[in-house]
């Protein structure tokens, strides 16, 4: 048998404010075979995430930094192209962490921490998993539905709506009854947010200054009952500046401020919450992973039958991962992004 | 029958920044009797409370602003002088919207706004009737209860812990079973709370710089699991710094933020809640106006029996107002700040 190379991106120093390609090293290394119990991953797709760039630092949170000289942590989808442990065979396509490289052997002790299971494809495709089925759908969903608990008529906003967790978001939202209004950058996004996705409208920060405060007062007229928040910063603000009796704020990121060198703006409006006697709460995804099958249940049921869509931005070569990832922070993605490693097994 | 003068305090002017005396008019009027339906209540004592900073501005909130010339909105207990009622009759002991001035007319029109109810000198006293058995009291019990949710051998940490909406907070929690941390400015009103009102712990905010930092980390090895918010600020930004997992803080009041000519000061914080999965709520204490009785028979019981404290800061006369009312946000008022405004019926 021919050994195989395994090309991995490893975190070669901590950034400060945006991480460029001085924050990588690029290492190569013998695909090692699997030891009892353990199985090892061909990586198809990886999934690139805001909460990447957390990892990325030093300090507490919910889930230790990546150590430097350590492959870049990341989920993703690929194939079983060896196994030691009958759970899983050969041929078998699974979700996983991963890491940003080609191949991943996971060690039996490791199995249960690397969180996979195994896919359908027939259930949805290897990107639609990293996307609406996957991480960032599971957010969506379970921020929406459990911590916002929607109601049939009220209004609810979601920024970043082209994004992986705001496409759910909003769909999600429409299909429990609610007025939708997305905030997304630029026209060419809030189009397709309206037009594909069926928001009833979309925001477009970038149009100017007070672009939102004008669109939340045209589209959002009765106020806002729900905010799933994935920006921070001025946005958010905004928003609770034009919030409802009893409104609900999912905190979920505040991509706006992960690459700030200064302080993280905090909501000056935040005594809104007061005003209004509203709730801004913190979600983080792991907490609703014993409720993953039914939320996947649920939403594949809707992308059969077209309620749902989902949109990947598919780049290729793991080569490009420094420069893809940074698509994240300047808003370039257009849906979910995804880094794709290899055709297929 | 001698022609009795009332005596009032009106908004002047709206204050920029800390409110001075020239926001402030003195009018004096002829006491009008009562017609049908109406009750005539001449001033005990009123309460001074920090929320009447937020009713001096324009714009906006809970309730609407006070308007420039009206008689200043104060809470307050009296006794009727003259009834055209029957449900009041002379010599009633009251609790209602009185407002800054020695006398209140209530109209039949305007008994249900201010919130008249008859309070028994038995079960408290006529400032304890404006402390725990009064709205700062009910709003530090349901702030507590209903939105904190204080479990048994949690760590509570409460700001403003000696004023009236503390002791009641930090009293209660203690009842319930919690570990409780007050932070309070001065050696004085630190030692009270503990010696006094048997908090485990109270934090000198004003002892220097990173006081509060350190003294949580030493009062609360095991973090905080409900932070009850008065002040805002810096502080807000260091509790949040160490809260657990699915923390709970009540944002009741931002004292330190009201006087400000600058924006509020958003804490910078805030992301502590997603990673902690934890949630911020503002309370407005009208939302439990059906369930005062049942707060208000709670705590009297612990009152008797000594479990609980009421410690009220009582200043003498009416025309002290425009001073005593700045004592709230110079932290110079021990304990609840009343404005007495008569000895006796």
């Amino acid at each position: 048998m021919t050994t195989l190379t395994n090309r991995q991106v490893r975190l070669a120093k901590r950034p400060v404010g945006t991480p460029g390609r001085e924050c990588w090293s690029f290492t190569h290394e013998p695909v090692v075979q699997p030891e009892d119990g353990g199985v090892l991953v061909k990586i198809l797709a990886l999934s690139l995430d805001p909460a990447m760039r957390g990892w990325m630092n030093e300090g507490k949170s919910y889930i230790p930094p990546v150590g430097i000289g350590e492959v870049m942590r990341a989920g993703g989808v690929g194939t079983v192209v060896a196994s030691n442990n009958p759970a899983f065979a050969v041929g078998d396509t699974v979700n996983a962490g991963l890491g940003v490289q080609e191949y991943c052997l996971i060690p039996a002790a490791e199995l249960k921490a690397s969180g996979i299971f195994k896919i359908d494809l027939r259930v949805g495709s290897a990107t639609q998993w990293l996307n609406v089925l996957g991480m960032p759908g599971m957010t969506g969903y379970f921020g929406l539905m459990d911590v916002g608990m929607p109601q049939p008529g009220e209004t609810v906003v979601v920024s970043g709506a082209a994004g992986a967790v705001g496409q759910t978001v909003g769909q999600m939202a429409k299909i429990k009854g609610c007025r939708v209004v997305g905030i997304a950058g630029g026209a060419a996004k809030c189009d397709w947010v309206v037009k594909e996705l069926g928001f009833d409208a979309c925001i477009d920060y970038k149009a100017g200054p007070g672009a939102v405060r004008a669109g939340l007062k045209e589209h959002a007229p009765k106020g806002v009952d729900i905010y799933f928040d994935n920006v921070g910063g001025e946005i958010l603000d905004d928003v609770l500046a034009k919030i409802n009796r009893k409104a609900r704020i999912i905190i979920c990121g505040a991509i706006s401020q992960y690459n700030n060198t200064a302080a993280v703006q905090g909501p000056k409006n935040y005594l809104s919450l007061l005003v209004n006697r509203a709730r801004m709460e913190g979600i983080v995804v792991f907490d609703y992973a014993d409720r993953y099958h039914l939320a996947v249940a649920e939403m594949a049921g809707y992308l059969k039958d077209g309620r749902m869509k989902s949109k990947e931005d598919v780049v290729k070569g793991l080569d490009t991962f420094p420069e893809t990832l940074l698509k994240l922070f300047n808003g370039e993605n257009f849906g979910k992004l995804v880094l794709q490693v290899a055709e297929s097994e």
